[in-house]
């Protein structure tokens, strides 16, 4: 059922999110477990949360998640045990209510923006759709490729997107109005922890320090807008800062740890920094729905770590390699995570070739790019469905443009 | 004489920084006239000011500007003219430090910076410099071309910046380095002040309203590690990202409105909501210098309003169009402020044709691109430089790479 996913928050996930309700004055650091969401100031006045050596009665009054991703490793490891110690005695009783009668909101502040593109398989798809020749990115052995996004369009789950207006193509020229080309890309970002200077050493294999967990994300893309500024070489603008969602809960790496997967082997040798002897990522599944006048259809079910040619940490490095400060709270998204399979087409524009080769929906309708009223629903799960770990889900629904 | 610029800040320009002295306990805003510096949460505390409606002895008392930035235009109007009172009255005397004791902080903080790039001459002479061949971009005459960059790279005028490490071709093979082609890019930059969100109408005739003020802007790049990663089309990353600096003083609106001059004429018919009957932009003469073992050459001087097919109210409306909301500290830079002669060639790939075609600096030595100690100097004067309104200076030096 549509935002319940009770299954994803077992004892073993403690994701960490912001939440409100009508029955506390302000907003303040949650958890869930079950349907039950836990509100985390409120149980940091007790023992064993009490004990752990931060303050986090007010690190988690705070309106979003920075202060405590900042925090080192070892608190966010004390934090977890202490959380499931109170959970097994009962301690959260007090501080707890239904998921149903809760407010999620944007779960970190969001400095900066970084996304990537590190599927193979979409960076060769794109160029496909959109010219009729795969072509893999000159540079795709050597780096992470990625360009800075919007921080101020970033949505917390289920915040609507209204489809963008702007300027793309019309028989070779440049015409203004509602995109037609309003597509989803299905992505999991990491959010950045510990804060890395600008003039620190860099090294992949060292960047889990300073990554506090992971979302999913859904980088709303407006393919004719994007179409029509990339014929020049400043990379996506207008095509994207029009929204970007963001799940509200934040899995850490702590629940990620059991589900750790060896990385794809690099096809080329890579520069010193970008070296990771174990280079890791996760086994997490992946699932897009797009649900139709109340019809559901599942257009892409997908294994993250086998799609993601480099690794969070190894974008985290290329990301600071220069002498670029990350900051707590920064967001780095992978960018389309899509497989080599139709069913692993993680966006509207592999999957029916630019529109050129419609899908249908299990509402019969036929499918080339998104349109109003669509729901695009995300969900992603670690390792088989019975661990209880999940990230819930992205979902956005899409409102019609507001013309000027 | 470097960093005094006393004839800037005449009694005409109350221009808004952040600063810090010895002999105050915290950062404030604070106003500069003639050589003096003034601190404007203490002078708040009194009338004139504390008769301006608004909470300025609480606003001015923050540690960004941000809060004053977002005040309606009515509040910026009624404080500039309270300050200029107080000064005709000498009431400003207990509340000022003489400039060389106070230490000037970054302006505002920024939550995104869009680099924009419509100088006409800049976006014909860059890809004739790299490659040969002048070429205007596509959409030139369709919208303001930008990118989204790096904030938290972003650094008040006089931090030095380090010379990059990264990615860049060598032979045709990318190999890792410290970058050989580091450049400046003299701009202008424009600040949020009240914000715009996202569900707005948005026309260019109306974005003065959401203009706090102007900065200069040195938009530091690294020619060769852009050059490797603008091969693939998402635009540039890591050639920009180790470091922006601006110049510690935001001159606003209010003191520019004497210097407006009509932008150049559109050689197309715009889009309606780009199209502005009284297109205005600033008349400012800007300057850089380079300093080289202690001699100083001036590398560039040109007036910025013949130079920028676009202003920056038009600017302002091609980022919000869509939906994505302006926020308050938002930077929106105008790109490399260009123009036709030699003198007028404001970056380096310009100036030397990617390092192809030297000058001499004043020293004698060979002008290709930046040496670790060379100095980038720019400066900027509204009207004739009697009219007591400038922006003082956006100063760097260059540090040696910190090699890994």
């Amino acid at each position: 059922m549509a935002g319940t996913y009770t299954s994803h928050f077992g004892i073993n996930n403690i994701p960490y999110g912001i939440g409100r309700s009508s029955r506390r004055s302000a907003p303040q650091a949650v958890t869930r477990i079950g349907d039950e969401v836990i509100f985390l100031a409120e149980l940091s006045k007790q023992a064993p949360l009490a004990d752990v050596s931060a303050d986090l009665s007010s690190i988690f009054a705070e309106k979003t998640l920075n202060a405590f991703a900042a925090q080192p490793k070892d608190v966010h490891v004390e934090t977890r045990a202490a959380i499931q110690e109170a959970y097994k005695n009962s301690l959260h009783k007090g501080c707890s209510e239904d998921i149903k009668d809760v407010e999620l909101l944007l779960p970190v502040q969001v400095g900066d923006f970084t996304d990537f593109s590190v599927s193979r398989d979409h960076v060769t798809n794109a160029p496909k759709a959109l010219f009729g020749k795969p072509q893999l990115p000159h540079t795709f052995h050597n780096f992470p490729l990625g360009y800075a996004g919007r921080c101020s369009s970033i949505y917390v789950s289920p915040t609507p997107v209204t489809r963008p207006i702007g300027q793309f193509l019309e028989n070779g020229k440049a015409v203004f109005g509602a995109s037609r080309a309003l597509d989803y890309e299905l992505e999991v970002g990491a959010i950045v922890g510990r804060p890395l200077a600008g003039d620190t050493d860099v090294h992949a294999k060292d960047m889990d320090e300073h990554i506090f967990g992971l979302v999913l994300v859904n980088d709303w893309s407006s393919r004719d807008i994007q179409g029509c500024e990339m014929r020049d070489p400043l990379g996506p603008f207008k095509g994207k800062n029009f929204g970007t969602s963001m799940s509200p809960w934040v899995v850490t790496l702590e629940a990620l740890r059991a589900f750790e997967s060896p990385a794809p082997t690099h096809e080329e040798p890579v520069v010193h920094f970008l070296d990771d002897p174990n280079s890791t990522s996760y086994n997490l599944t992946i699932e897009a729905e797009i649900v139709r006048k109340g019809s559901t259809t599942t257009v892409c079910k997908v294994a993250f770590a086998q799609t993601m040619y480099w690794t969070f940490r190894q974008m985290l490095a290329h990301n600071a390699i220069g002498g670029c400060p990350l900051n707590t709270g920064d967001l780095l998204a992978s960018g389309t995570v899509s497989g080599p399979s139709e069913s692993e087409l993680a966006c509207l524009m592999e999957l029916t070739m630019n529109g050129k080769e419609p899908k249908k929906l299990s509402d019969g309708s036929e499918l080339k790019y998104l349109e109003d009223g669509d729901t695009v629903r995300f969900t992603a799960v670690a390792g088989d469905s019975s661990a209880g770990v999940g990230f819930g889900e992205c979902v956005g629904t899409v409102k019609p443009a507001r013309l000027l």
